[in-house]
């Protein structure tokens, strides 16, 4: 690639960016549009509304203004500060908006480096020996390493900058991750008392001769904790109940749809074609359908919670509440059973977060189902592209014109086919990818957690390996999985392989980084398939009334692409530093972007408090060692051995501090410490309404199967179900 | 090597060992001898006659019972129960000999599969195509699988051989696993209050401005663990005390001998030379000093403990006790402090047991001591062999000639320089051997652990890996160490390079086990060394009081070579099972061997209740791992893919089973759950004497060196000084 094709490229991804952002800034004042680009502020207006509040702000109004593009959001979702985020939008969303923070000033250190000290060095050697002036025409690879002179002395520039680079990342990681510590730290001290720092998840309850899991529990912890222990409630199997529950809200939805378009008919006093009659006769006939389901839910109900409780349908697994936090912790880190395999004890998650239906399994499924997960997770992530490439060869030209005959014309044509050839692939590729994420969420869940946040974390790791592999690992080696997978059998030769194969994809990440990153950030701030989505529903339905469903940001696959472009800027940072600009475009919209989002957007439905950020020092940490693999490598190509000799302490130093940084924060990600919750909890014993605490306690952590459900005399006033539908 | 080699070598070493047991039977009734073969009765005894239990039981008078071998001492090693051993001599006992069990039971199984059913399929095949009758002079190679047929029917016999064995041993690990983890549990429910269960050790207790270590523990504990906190006691920097404490006690000695010299020439009225005079002043020279130094300890103790606590000496590290062991524990397993670097709590061990000098290194200091340790250990395993090999090299027949010319002429006859180059190889090597037990000890001391039970588990593993590539790895491989190293930087020809260098080593190993394992339990029993040296000091010095130095039993040396001749057996068990019944010998004799040291010779000094028993187990699964890789390259060879194949999920499956068992009871082995100590604190309420206990708890962590001293005036009356001598 040359540079003037670069800098086109460069210049229409520009422009498109430019035009979404304009579109979105005038699209974002259409209140018609706010479910798309403000539900949290729309719903938050309807919870009011609905309690009463009236509709005072609505301005529906026609302005002028509407119509100007403007920067006000820009400077609005700047301005917020981040505590304000934190509080709008919890911790979790302070350290999504850190990654941008920390890469932003990761690639402005390693911008100036490699822009004002890398690239001169690298334009001046002539080991391509491409005439000199001709700059709009220069090949990339004049401004990358290997344009540096074999042996020459200026690679000690590049060795110099690697470990300035190292020392600078290491620096900022190190901020970082005490940052959030404290951030987390601090935003327990100050959260009011809540059920999941009282309560702990008991599994692998031993099953004891006549007595039910119930009396077993609550013996066990009068035995070992008469002190602390408050209640418990041992979970049942209740799929049968939560699928009758879905199935009746479904009915009420319909319900509630059919009405809501009969009560208008009757307000627009259309009476035409007797249609009204009949719809009178569905209605009530939803009406006795959903009585019925009602009536089974609740003997269900009665059969798992009456008088005698049944046995059969108690799941070994209890959520246990304590009188203190302290109480809680105790009980949490202690091993309880003599047999480590019973007693199991795990944080409780918030209620809202709970995955109910994976506690019916035991120690031994759950252990067994990891593994197959981590082994699926394996061979789906590294033989993965073989059907991929399958499905590209299938679907080529002449393949197409023997499948759809009717098609030959038009692919005939030159510019048709072009297009097919040229595009079909890369969008089979897209297609197969966009699938990853669900299909590692998934793959998650089959593991057995009990919250959907660990799900969510755990699959964020498993895309986040998947991208690396796939998309660096692939693009750079370039053969078949099998022979990807046998050099990774030869450790010996790694750096070599790497060091010869990496430089040669430079262009092609630079414009990854232009196409895909800026790309999927104007796609993310317009929201087109959701306008679009709304476009179409909103013809069809018309109720104001109906609930807003407000999206909530997800992790699992917008933290492995930030990440791998972290990699991308690290990796490449000494071998072709033009990347290094692209990618700090990149992070500063995607800041501004993402905070506009999290304001405006995207709601939290659950709290790891800050648990995403491990994830994000590992992979920095990764990107800094393969970064140092490639280093040696290159030393040892341009035939400066004593470089890449001096290079290997840098790997090991980084290893070493990463081990550091998991001694002095990592704990702080799994447990609140002694000291903090002996704080809370004296605190907490001065607040006057505890006893109110703890009596909501007793029953926060009740299945939402159990509650008792209430649509069919609810149906006729059209508000939300009473029912907390997390099933 | 022929068949009737083995036999003779097998022939000679079998009566050397019965030699020896012989003699040993014959030594161990000489009153004279019991100080080396029954030194803890006699400890016992003189600690009895000390205490005014008088000399009754001593009859030194000459029976001729005591010239005849006698076989009793088998009998009675024989039937003392585990109970037996458990009370006398700790679980640590127990588990040593549960691994004769053990390996007995493995051995004695597939010893029976491997003659019976392995060794006709080897001996039937014609590979080497050597003369079927000529049975004497058969080649060992014969009764190996070298001698199966290439793509013979018959290797599927083998292959069905490892999968039997492999379940046998896993279902055996199993048992051992279960066993003494229920006898772990359950000599801490039968056990006394002790302080250890009592107290934690604290680390790096941060310095806050002005207050003293002291202060701020007292402040921090009270704060957070108000109901349980009992005492605390800061560690301070002793070495200066201990050293000076050293002096004295090496000055007490020299005293002490002087003195009953010279009292036992008053006695034998010797009073020629005047030599007397001399002594006379002497001694009073040597008490004068000895009241010196005593007066110089007690200063640096009083600037210690005196009423203005001097900061600079403490060590930001205490000894915490609680009220009840629960408290204990919750303090022990919750990160106390915000920074997970302060406020380390770690299990405080026996105070006989504690390495009072690892206490003041830091967190930074240790965590890198660490590393260096982990380094250092690797390469002096890894690189052991290469001045081995430059030392033999040097230590040639002509080396020796021109180092020592006056040895020419002795050198030159054929039968010594035979013996030179033949032996003296093995001689060097066998003495480096010698150095690496206690050089890994040391290395483990360096690591910082705070007690000598962990110091010596570390060097245990340690020994173990290095035993394990120096004598397996190294004659397997024979190559230089570079090279070894290098075969596993390609994990893919592991198992190739394994297949065809194992078997050939298999008659090396054979007389390894007949020669270094028979002889070292000969020499166990009859601890000649011991002997002689008794006999060479107890001519110098006939002093009956002295103390008499019981020994312990060097696990960190012992376990792993026991472990050792388990991976051989392992390894070779379908390779060339003629190994076998010589290792079911070995287990046999080592079983009654150490039973009978264990009651007579040794007495532990610290009980780690256990703990040993993981390494036992995963040097099992090491050894399993092993044979499979083995045996996945051997079908590979012998032209049998589809066995090779099916061989791959044999490790899989161990590695799941060591998974299992890891959850299953290694936590156990770490820490006693709620359940037991709660059960134990409750049986404890109603203990008459529990407030005399906690008096004694406040001052049991109290630093040796920090206990009142008092030679001077106790060195007329002889008896030992009343210093727990643990400097």
């Amino acid at each position: 690639m040359i540079l003037s094709a670069l800098l086109t490229s460069v210049g229409i991804n520009l422009g498109l960016c430019f035009l979404f952002f304009t579109l979105y800034s005038v699209l974002r004042k259409q209140p018609w549009n706010s479910a798309v680009y403000a539900p949290r502020q729309l719903a938050k207006q309807r919870r009011k509304s609905q309690n009463g509040g009236g509709d005072e702000e609505e301005d529906d109004f026609f302005n002028f203004d509407m119509l100007l593009p403007s920067a006000g959001w820009v400077r609005r979702a700047w301005q917020v500060s981040e505590d304000e985020l934190l509080c709008r939008s919890g911790l979790d969303a302070v350290v999504f908006i850190r990654i941008f923070v920390f890469s932003s000033r990761v690639f402005a250190i390693g911008g100036a480096i490699g822009i004002f000290v890398l690239l001169p060095v690298n334009y001046l050697g002539n080991q391509l020996s491409i005439d000199f002036y001709d700059l709009p025409n220069k090949n990339l690879e004049t401004f990358s390493i290997s344009n540096v002179n074999d042996g020459s002395n200026w690679l000690w520039v590049h060795f110099s900058a690697a470990y300035i680079f190292t020392g600078v990342v290491c620096y900022l990681l190190y901020y970082e991750y005490n940052h959030i510590s404290l951030r987390r730290i601090a935003s327990f001290h100050s959260s009011p008392p809540h059920p999941r720092h009282y309560t702990i998840v008991v599994r692998g309850i031993p099953s004891s001769g006549g007595r039910s899991f119930s009396e077993t529990v609550q013996a066990f912890l009068t035995d070992n904790h008469p002190s602390t222990y408050l209640s418990h409630m041992v979970v049942h199997r209740t799929s049968k109940i939560r699928s009758l529950i879905k199935d009746a809200e479904k009915l009420y939805r319909t319900l509630a749809r059919v009405k809501s378009q009969s009560s208008q008919q009757i307000n627009k006093r259309d009476r035409l074609l007797g249609l009204f009659r009949g719809r009178d006769t569905d209605v009530s006939h939803y009406e006795q359908k959903l009585e019925d389901l009602e009536r089974n839910v609740r003997t269900e109900q009665h059969s798992l919670t009456g008088e005698l409780p049944n046995t059969s349908v108690e799941v070994p697994a209890a959520f246990v509440s304590f009188k203190s936090r302290f109480g809680a912790a105790v009980a949490l880190h202690m091993q309880q059973g003599v047999d480590p395999t019973e007693w199991l004890t795990e944080e409780a998650p918030e209620p809202r977060d709970i995955h109910w239906s994976s506690f019916s399994s035991s120690f031994m499924k759950r252990w067994i189902s990891r593994i197959v997960v981590v082994v699926a997770c394996v061979a789906l992530t590294i033989l993965f592209l073989i059907p991929v490439v399958l499905v590209q060869g299938l679907a080529n030209l002449e393949q197409l014109e023997t499948w759809f005959p009717f098609l030959k014309g038009i692919l005939d044509l030159t510019i048709v086919s072009q297009i097919v050839t040229g595009y079909l692939p890369s969008l089979i590729l897209q297609l197969f990818l966009y699938l990853v994420p669900p299909v590692m969420l998934m793959l998650s869940s089959m593991e057995g957690y009990l919250s959907s946040s660990s799900t969510e974390k755990s699959a964020c790791t498993k895309v986040l390996w998947f991208t690396i592999w796939n998309i660096f690992f692939a693009n750079v080696l370039s053969g078949s999985a099998f022979y990807q997978v046998n050099i990774f059998l030869e450790p010996k030769n790694i750096p070599k392989i790497l060091a010869e194969a990496v430089p040669g994809q430079a262009t092609f990440f630079i414009s990854y980084v232009v196409t895909s990153g800026w790309t999927k950030l104007s796609s993310e701030i317009s929201q087109l398939t959701s306008l679009l989505w709304s476009y179409v529903t909103g013809v069809f339905s018309s109720n104001d009334d109906e609930e807003i469903d407000v999206p909530k940001l997800p992790y699992h696959s917008e933290i492995p692409r930030i990440l791998f472009f972290g990699l991308l800027g690290t990796t490449y940072f000494f071998l072709a530093p033009l990347i290094l600009p692209f990618l700090l475009i990149y992070f500063c919209i995607g800041y501004i972007t993402f905070r506009n989002q999290l304001l405006n957007v995207y709601e939290p439905k659950y709290e790891t408090n800050g648990r995403f950020w491990p994830i994000v020092h590992g992979s920095t940490i990764f990107s800094l060692i393969l970064m140092h693999v490639i280093a040696i490598g290159i030393f040892g190509l341009k035939k400066l051995p004593l470089a890449s000799t001096l290079t290997v302490p840098l790997p090991i130093l980084t290893l070493l501090f990463n081990e550091y940084c998991r001694r002095r924060f990592e704990p702080l990600f799994q447990y609140y410490p002694t000291e903090s919750i002996v704080k809370k909890d004296k605190e907490d014993q001065n607040r006057p309404n505890m006893a109110e605490f703890y009596e909501k306690l007793v029953t926060a952590y009740r299945d939402p199967a159990l509650l008792p459900v209430q649509y069919a005399r609810n149906s006729s006033s059209l508000s939300s179900p009473l029912l907390n539908s997390q099933v």
